[in-house]
């Protein structure tokens, strides 16, 4: 091996939804280089990673965060992921009830997660074709009929249809029923304006390499002070140290790029409606030539799912088969979809100028119609 | 907030021991910047991180790596801690059994990430002032009185002292007993040769931004094959996805910066022997000015504790108090020494130049002098 290798797709316009979010800002380059070194940031720790001063974790992390996410507490994870399986870990720990509900849309990570925690999972069905919605009555269903739940989840947008479930309703029901509810929020936040508090979630997970403009992996949590007692326990021996979070999580770089495109991100929230406008005007154009954008609509996110019969149809005749759609857009610089994806595939037009999104059309309409002439 | 925030101390000599290891090499440095938006190599995914191969992470994980730890599977962590819990939870998981056995000198990570396995824990005692060596038998006199051992940990070596304690007998006790033993490596891999097989441990984990040149948080993890199965099951439903690393771990610039400086790591090594010699001159140079090392002697590592009665004594006279010997060294641009420590402290010279090692000894000896002439 030999130390150094390109990351070839970095002139491209890229749009896949992993990606568009987590694009580092101005200001988390210059961290980047500042702050790679190692466990840098722990030049500076008094004996908790959260409590440095200067830079200003402790800022940050007590202050800053528990606002942006309209919660009472917050901590910076290793990610959205490793936040869910925190709270489902610490939530269960001291609990008889082991049931999670969480919603068919929900990501692959929330199910390894409740897995890993040793939880009976129960998924709140979707509506299926075309919109995938989920009906927040699919909760009161599932818990109205058992008395081990322990926690419920909700995935806002969920990462395959980018839909927006009715949360507060679901919360309602939740309460009701003594259930708390966690907000798997990696699309969202940092993306879009969304307050735990408002939408009455107890428990709220964000990723900042998926849509915080963060060097990876790092995510934030958010809760109700009610709760961080079962999750922000402290070491018996070791009482500065929370057991959850192994004393320190994001201990480097990571923290840092977090926190310098933290004004970038909480700028760039506030033009989410020219966001929504965009995905709009895309999933509309892509349609008059065939695509067929699944999921809600009108759209409410820029994470969008496609079916496309044409491209499909392309497939099964065009040189190399399957592949033919990610050569194509390879050749006009465009990443994101995986290759051999052609029927259905997603996407996002988070971020992209406008002239990109008429490049984007333009290529996927100038494909269809070559592959469509020559056939 | 601002976003950006300057690290004061990149122009000194660190010899915090957290960060002597774990500054990056060119090569990562140039990673950095190539791969550090978010999820930067997910662009690559085939469905699971480990089996990209262009960047070469697959080769990486399933042949570089468990060559270098000498162990039979290897994963990439988001650290050591990280590490630590997959292997205790994952291991305790399908097992009645759940207590403990680690060494007194342990890291707090791992006793935390035991608790939070739901562990019970038993410390093996150390022999005390001034060596603070783990006598082997300590494993057997517990494990002998109990059958509810599920795993053995030893730190090797700790990082307090820097000892490096006898894991071949420890191994041979537990392997006796049918107990597996895990090896905290965090201090050795990546600065010094260390194979989990010739030790005959079962369970090695390693820091990336502690000791491998690498931005964090990121670790490494072995094992022997028979624990596979336990620590890397799959998921039911996702059968790509590993359950203890809820899918994916580093999925990002930091396994891309371990990656890069695995290299200039796997060189370093063999210059341990230099290392050694360096520490213990150190050692020598500050004992005569009436420093003490503690830990073993002759020392086997960079990373060295001493006890100084003249430093404490100042620090009982000196203006600012105890905050002297910190702000002493600051002016000499000397980092690594927690504010307010003078009794006793830790530091490590590993990668210092010599005129560095000459400089530091120099300081010390011209601090002490100064304050000793005024007083």
């Amino acid at each position: 091996m030999n130390g150094f290798y390109e990351r070839t797709t970095k002139d491209s316009i890229n749009i896949d939804p992993l990606q568009t979010g987590g694009k580092l800002s101005e200001e988390a380059r210059r961290a980047l280089m500042e702050w790679g070194d190692g466990y840098s940031v722990c030049d500076f720790c008094p004996g908790t990673l959260d409590k440095i001063k200067t830079p200003p974790i402790y800022e940050f992390v007590y202050e800053e965060l528990p606002r942006f996410l309209g919660s009472d507490v917050a901590r910076v994870t290793n990610g959205a992921r490793e936040g869910k399986f925190a709270i489902m870990h610490g939530i269960a720990a001291g609990c008889e009830k082991k049931t999670i509900v969480m919603d068919a849309n929900a990501h692959y990570s929330s199910y390894v997660a409740a897995e890993r925690a040793g939880l009976n999972i129960i998924l709140v069905p979707n509506s299926g074709y075309p919109e995938y919605r989920i009906d927040p009555e699919g909760y009161s269903e599932i818990i109205d009929t058992r008395d081990d739940v322990v926690l419920a989840l909700i995935t806002y947008p969920d990462g395959n249809y980018g839909n927006l479930p009715d949360v507060r309703k679901i919360a309602k029901i939740c309460r009701k029923k003594g259930v708390p509810l966690l907000l798997n929020a990696a699309y969202a936040i940092g993306r879009m304006p969304v307050k735990m508090r408002e939408l009455k979630a107890d428990f709220i997970v964000g990723s900042g390499h998926k849509s915080m403009a963060s060097a990876g992996p790092v995510g934030v949590m958010g809760m109700r002070e009610e709760f961080a007692e079962p999750i922000l326990r402290k070491s018996k021996k070791y009482p500065a140290k929370e057991v959850e979070l192994i004393g320190c999580t994001a201990r480097g770089v990571t923290i840092m790029t977090l926190i310098a495109s933290f004004p970038y991100v909480q700028e760039r929230i506030k033009r989410w409606g020219e966001e929504v406008e965009k995905a709009r005007y895309f999933s509309k154009r892509m349609e008059d030539f065939g695509m067929l954008q699944l999921g809600e609509k009108p759209h409410n996110h820029d994470l969008m799912f496609f079916e496309s019969e044409i491209l499909y149809n392309i497939s099964k005749k065009a040189k190399g088969g399957r592949f033919f759609l990610y050569r194509e857009l390879k050749k006009r610089k465009i990443h994101g979809i995986k290759p051999g994806l052609t029927r259905y595939f997603k996407l996002s037009t988070y971020g992209l100028k406008e002239e990109e999104v008429e490049y984007v059309i333009n290529s996927f309409e100038e494909i269809v119609s070559q592959y469509t002439e020559t056939a």
